[in-house]
């Protein structure tokens, strides 16, 4: 009986002191790509040590998320895309790999983007990733393929020589809404920040460019002659800071990724044979592409500000770490651990926000698990006399702390490795806990995020 | 303020109503050797669909649990294995691979177990393992090396022809207290249920066998003739069922285990021609050695049963599912996924029991990541005109529900997959929620499993 009475008690002052109605009401859901478990480890063991432990681990609630991804036909498949994950997260729905806020009958799904500025919220959308790259597209666009990126591509398009889908039904050509950037600058959304010059310098079918009809819709462009920093705007702000995606922070030294272990001749005659011979190890160093590119943070702080501004309802912030995943399909674990410090520090800026603004939820999620594996160093088998490796790409990483991590990619031995299909961590704050479950199908996710913005609204 | 209050009212609440001091006070430690969330994964797919979930889903509490291993020089090493795991679980001390519940200088850290003991809580270890594998071993045991399982094994050991060390500090021959099945029969503890028959036959110094030792010690001994649903005993119960470990329930068809992709001859010229052949998809079917092996939850309800049966104290009581892990290193995932339903069989059994036993803790953890990894179906980059594969072995496993889900284990090219490095999952019942945090270092664990035990109580 006293549990009952107790269970009910605190339930009730949980969500008392977080649910409030009271405006303005804030969601930021942070997405780290690919940030399964096994890299949340390796940026741990990198960034604080063995014995640390990250930003997202001093959040208080913790979840465990399952990925759905059906084919064409509703069959389910196990390992996802970004776009069909981040629609899930966006629409709470499940559809097939490459589809942007789209069924698998191609009918549009309304996202919690659109809705949020229906109900009068603000909106605001910030990625390493080009801003028509899959993650950001679902949250305020629909299209048939993730690969429709501008009035071009919409069209058709290649891919490492490969022809990519086009979306016909949705190109303007066709009476459609175009593009995953035109219909971005045409969204109503009030902050748009990342990569993806290439797309805003293309022509519509009118003839002018994307960026000037971001500009007819209102929109304030800014660029790398912009200082962040002290960035102040009455009107909606369309950043792009690179052709796509942003170059990132960190690298292996002198460009390294992982790389095969090299074995001696007469490993040719058989497994039991030769010698391996081990990659050295490696330090991460900065990466000098990275230049002056504007930080994760630094482009969430220009959002924070602009979106909070004089803002009595409230808003949406998905705020994306792309290349956590795009620098494990590149096999360099250094730019994979580099982008989580930027998810990091981002973090930290939400969580500061938080204290001032305490009707705020925050939310990160990874969008499905990705393919590095940490390994023992040395193997564990390495005692017995025969070669022993990962018959994958390795890479050995030194640590500030003084180990050396050794990562392995082995999902496939062609250009790129591949997404794997392990649950997802979400973390949350305490604003945002009452609303989640310890475990959660990806939908799910969408749907607590809706209550959150949308109770007792009309969207 | 009213926040504050709230948040006061609500720990206290749960406090109060978990954290009774009313006895007994019950704990039970269950571990899925190797169960990180790509078995999680694994097993959800395919014993409750995509779209459904695991009776370890349906626990109220979800953690993330950081492993920590140290090299004999204290150096941080980023992939754990069952020793050094357990001992954190069971001592709250961090120590080096292979380690028995002993620290880098070789020195005994008292077990949970142990202390259980000594504060009138009857123990029990139950697993699919030997009783002298290397996780029951930790929490009743303590030796410098896991290889010392028996007086044999003390003394120096091989394994597929390798040396393996000795524990010569630790053999009665040397004044010692005897390998791991000499400690457990000498521990005092009330159930010990497992494999390890070839272990209690072997002679100590004194001329007797294990066996002989353990029924002077007061232990009724059981064996495959026994039958366990009907079995009570006002004495100790010692029970091996397998000369080692026990046989699993599930199998690929034929006995088929992961295996290597084909190309085609072309394809010795270069990474670009030729074709892959996938391997033929397989079914999961009944493992014929398994025959009547007792099961983890009939084994577990003989020890709940026991532990439990006119006792004012209450029990701490380790369950083991130890070849999820074990099936991984054998590259078997219908192997590993029958397993992940034993301890999912017995975990709805231990819920059973906590509904009648009230102060009853659960937790399921996992003691350490592992190799499989699930990988999309047919690959993303297959439409490349390219053979395309993983490089390390692959197996294709047809779901009850129609899909196929492709598993790949590439950590290693020697005769047996190795451990990862990503922290794990813990979920935990209602008892055990309050004493935990949603990150958690393993040793930790340890910490909150004291609490539960032994607060005011002077072990």
């Amino acid at each position: 009986m006293r549990f009952v009475f107790c269970g009910f008690l605190a339930l009730y002052c949980c969500i008392c002191a977080s649910l409030s109605n009271a405006s303005p009401r804030n969601l930021i859901l942070i997405i780290g790509d690919g940030f399964d478990d096994q890299h949340v480890t390796m940026g741990r063991n990198y960034l604080s040590g063995m014995q640390g432990s990250l930003v997202v681990d001093s959040l208080p609630y913790r979840a465990s998320v399952q990925i759905e991804t059906v084919s064409d036909e509703g069959r389910p498949l196990y390992v996802a895309d970004s776009a069909n994950t981040a629609t899930s997260l966006a629409t709470g729905g499940v559809t097939n790999i490459g589809r942007i806020a789209t069924d698998i009958g191609d009918k549009d799904l309304p996202t919690i983007g659109e809705r949020a500025i229906a109900a009068g919220f603000r909106v605001g959308l910030v990625t390493t990733s080009s801003l028509t790259d899959a993650t950001p597209a679902a949250f305020l666009t629909h299209v048939s393929a993730r690969s429709c990126e501008g009035p071009e591509e919409v069209l058709g398009s290649t891919y490492y020589g490969m022809p990519q889908p086009a979306c016909l039904d949705d190109a303007r050509d066709n009476g459609g809404p175009g593009s995953i950037i035109e219909q971005l600058v045409g969204s109503g959304a009030q902050v748009l920040l990342g990569g993806g010059s290439d797309y805003i310098r293309q022509l519509t079918i009118d003839g002018e460019s994307v960026e000037s009809l971001a500009r007819r819709n209102g929109f304030t462009i800014v660029d790398r002659s912009t200082r962040l920093d002290s960035f102040v705007s009455d009107k909606p702000i369309l950043g792009t800071f690179d052709g796509g995606t942003l170059a990132v922070r960190w690298r292996g030294a002198g460009g390294r990724v992982a790389e095969p272990t090299e074995t001696t001749w007469l490993h040719v005659f058989s497994d039991y044979l030769g010698e391996a011979i081990e990659t050295e190890p490696m330090v991460c160093e900065p990466n000098p592409e990275y230049n002056d590119t504007p930080s994760l943070s630094s482009m969430s702080d220009v959002a924070l500000r602009h979106l909070a501004r004089d803002n009595e309802t409230g808003f949406f912030l998905m705020i994306e770490s792309a290349s956590i995943d795009k620098q494990s399909h590149k096999r360099d674990p250094c730019g994979s651990i580099g982008e989580i410090q930027q998810l990091e520090e981002t973090l930290s800026l939400a969580l500061t926000f938080a204290k001032d603004h305490p009707n705020t939820a925050i939310i990160v999620t990874a969008d499905h698990a990705q393919a590095a594996q940490i390994l023992p160093e040395p193997s564990g088998n390495s005692e017995y006399p025969v070669p022993v490796y990962s018959p994958g790409l390795t890479a050995r990483v030194h640590t500030p702390e003084g180990g050396t991590m050794r990562i392995n990619y082995a999902t496939n031995n062609s250009f790129s490795e591949e997404h794997t299909g392990a649950n997802v961590p979400l973390f949350a704050n305490d604003v945002a806990a009452p609303l989640l479950e310890p475990f959660m199908r990806q939908r799910e996710v969408h749907d607590a995020m809706s209550h959150f913005l949308f109770r007792n609204v009309d969207p």
